[in-house]
């Protein structure tokens, strides 16, 4: 059997950077998923699996942590493990450690399976019983679970955009980590010269199509904390919270 | 003396593929800037060499020309050489081939060194006389020299975008694939299930900024040619025309 935690490098090319040459959010946000993509593929419940069946895997929540962004030219590692599995959801945990070893950062992330015809969750403990032996019960996550992510009400929209081309992907949906791309777009490039985000957390509650008008709520709850709610009319897509540092 | 030629392979990981599991076409164009960032840096001329100059690459035009794109958890290799170095401007070239070695396509490119404070051109031919040295003049590229692009007039604009956080790059200016994202971004999913994008040429005029509003003026000048033109106000950024196939 395959080791419990999945370790993967990738390497930060110019184009994933921003203006200050460190690899953005999103960035991560895809890495993360490509870890995930390929753990589970390499131990038999991948893309692959999943299409055979026809299932895929959904993003239900994810929350990313990190105390430095790693720069351009240099190399990211990210481990990945099943922390647990229960019924509809799996969760998985990510660490990410720069070029010389140290951890720079930690991420959780809920996942269902859902029918891609029905569009509603498998029981997955019933389904893939064999999930449960890739637990990893030692390794540890050291960030907070998921809390409550308030709806943002009563403010006017900062932005809006359409869903189009580039916000689809492989599974014809809007791709989960647009959402993260359009969400902090609605910063001024000030405040990415002044802090960084040193978390960010997402819960997905529906899924955008192509075409869909999506406008974003913005509540600043404090001086570094801000709540982003996305919204198809008076629908919650999905609700971020955001933390400076 | 390295090859003249540089090769770079790249893996095509699910965030870079659309709704039909493909790479996109600005993901080749990344891939085309990774692959002259690297070839440049390689033989000294790259970015950290023309940052201590004080001095940057500036992409002036682009034309990409594809007969597939490779799918998802390909390998895509990029072959890239300089064609021809002439006082303000030089001129690269592309091959791409796929897993099984087939070309699938080509680009040409032409850029301009550019004195980062003035933000003038600077003469290559005496600045970087030894640039000279890599010119192949044995391998061909198969794609036609960039002709003109004719501006759009007399349309209203299709749509429209502000300069955000996540189209800056680490040159602090608007990343010139992130043009080719927005123009795209045009399309209607349907017209992507019909047909690809054969020839992509583009050609960049003035660099956008952070805040800048630019609109998008489509004419589609036969049934598989359009023209886009990407203004702020009256001034053209950037004109691309699409072949479809």
């Amino acid at each position: 059997m395959l080791p419990k935690v999945g370790s993967y490098k990738f390497h930060i090319e110019s184009y994933v950077c921003d203006f200050q040459g460190k690899a953005t959010l999103p960035i991560i946000g895809n890495f993360i998923l490509q870890a995930a993509t390929m753990h589970a593929s390499e131990r038999g419940f991948g893309y692959d699996e999943m299409s055979e069946s026809d299932a895929a895997w959904v993003l239900s929540r994810l929350s990313i942590q990190m105390n430095d962004y790693p720069g351009y030219d240099q190399f990211l590692t990210v481990e990945t493990w099943i922390e647990d599995v229960a019924r509809f959801f799996t969760q998985r945990c990510f660490r990410f450690i720069d070029k010389e070893g140290k951890t720079i950062g930690h991420a959780r992330s809920i996942w269902a399976a859902i029918d891609m015809q029905t569009r509603r969750p498998i029981d997955i403990e019933v389904w893939r019983p064999e999930l449960k032996n890739f637990i990893d019960t030692e390794k540890e996550c050291p960030i907070d679970k998921l809390a409550k992510i308030l709806p943002v009400r009563n403010v006017e929209p900062t932005m809006g955009y359409s869903v189009r081309y580039s916000d689809i992907d492989i599974n014809k949906h809007m791709n989960s980590i647009k959402y993260i791309e359009h969400v902090i777009n609605i910063f001024d490039l000030d405040v990415f010269k002044k802090k960084m985000i040193h978390k960010f957390e997402m819960v997905y509650l529906a899924e955008g199509g192509f075409g869909d008008k999506l406008k974003l709520y913005r509540l600043d709850s404090s001086e570094d904390e801000c709540l982003v709610d996305t919204k198809r009319g008076e629908e919650s897509i999905c609700r971020s919270r955001i933390t400076w540092k």
